[in-house]
């Protein structure tokens, strides 16, 4: 009895850790998202339980509550369950909330880190996060702001580190610019990048500033999920 | 004649990706730093050369200067190098400055994301760095701030993510608790901890307050290299 949180990458199913994929392939049943490689299951044994609990292709969405209680039932039946998220499950994975809801059934549990998609995306693409001399510091936040944050969380407007990276900010991007303005630490002309299919063949990227990045947005085409990242990084490496 | 920049995870060897485990599989040249599980360079080809870049145990400390001239010369040979650092080659790995040395010789590169230690460490150490309604958003900034910072870069003090991780900063904790404190959205109460050994068998955990973490420190004889992390996800799992 024992649920292995294993995070799957950001989306290149080579970025899978070796670690992860030995859990894959020992689990007895796979309780799995979106966003993940999907080629990632055929490594797992022949008689695995595969249950999907993501939230596209027109299926029926899972709520957490319901993940929670597959993950705690599949458990007590004595079985290994992998619990596999795209991405790292502690990076707005909601990681944390299933482990709680394990400890609640003394159900013992074990999490093995992921590529997150924070840091690999722009990395592919070419940007470095941290730069010496130029960006010290980053900080990685969710677009997703009216769902999950209160009063007490920091906003997008206030985050001030040399770097921003925000995931799931592709739908209310003219809005986070809006914001991000606001912050004296940057200006209209401050680098931006929005990256789609991010460590994929078919990646997209768009550059841009602050001024001008939702004009290019829309003249691309772009639609999530993708991930934006604002600071000076953006164009070290060209 | 191609320089991959291979993530090498932060310390468990089994938390390399599939697709740098399969570049150092193929590599003519390997040039590694400290910080990698020295186990994986098993998998590298018999004949491979292995060049060590690090800087302790006593050895002479290579220059990032001296590291450039090494990738840009084995490249030359027509050789296939892999260039491996501990955790992320973005994240404070000055990844970026050899892709800028390498694109001035006009070689080749590729960069596969690695691990980082600042979201893995705290991670295995049952601390997500962003849980919904508590954190949505986290920052990730060096300790060592008299070297790398210019006036550009955005102050310790003045960062304000619901959740802080420090890389390298245990030498400098009781300065960097001072300047945390300086921020109106920290106090002595909140929390810290500092994990060294991270992902490892011999992984040591120490948690505590702003107020209390620099004697909690001496009294377990924390010693770098470490990470701290500080804010409410500290002990959220608890």
């Amino acid at each position: 009895m024992k649920v292995i949180l294993v995070g799957a990458g950001p989306g290149d199913e080579e970025l899978i850790t070796l670690k992860g994929l030995n859990a894959i392939k020992n689990a007895d049943v796979i309780v799995y998202d979106d966003l993940i490689g999907e080629n990632l299951l055929k490594y797992a044994k022949d008689n695995a339980e595969l249950i999907y609990v993501g939230k596209r292709k027109g299926k029926h969405s899972h709520k957490q509550e319901e993940i929670n209680r597959i993950l705690v039932e599949k458990a007590k039946e004595n079985k290994t369950v992998v619990r596999l998220k795209g991405g790292d499950s502690f990076i707005f994975g909601r990681g944390g909330e299933e482990i709680l809801e394990l400890k609640k059934h003394n159900i013992p549990y074990e999490v093995i880190p992921g590529i997150t998609s924070s840091i690999a995306v722009p990395e592919v693409a070419d940007i470095p996060l941290t730069h010496r001399k130029v960006a010290t510091s980053f900080t990685v936040v969710t677009g997703h702001e009216a769902e999950d944050k209160d009063k007490k969380q920091v906003k997008l407007s206030e985050l001030n580190a040399d770097t921003i990276v925000i995931l799931m900010g592709i739908t209310n991007l003219k809005h986070h610019v809006a914001e991000l303005l606001k912050n004296s630490r940057r200006n209209e002309q401050t680098p931006v990048a929005i990256i789609t299919n991010g460590t994929k063949s078919n990646q997209k990227i768009v550059k841009g500033t602050l001024k001008n990045i939702v004009k290019k947005a829309e003249e691309n085409d772009i639609a999530p999920p993708g991930i934006i990242v604002i600071g000076d990084v953006v164009n070290i490496l060209e």
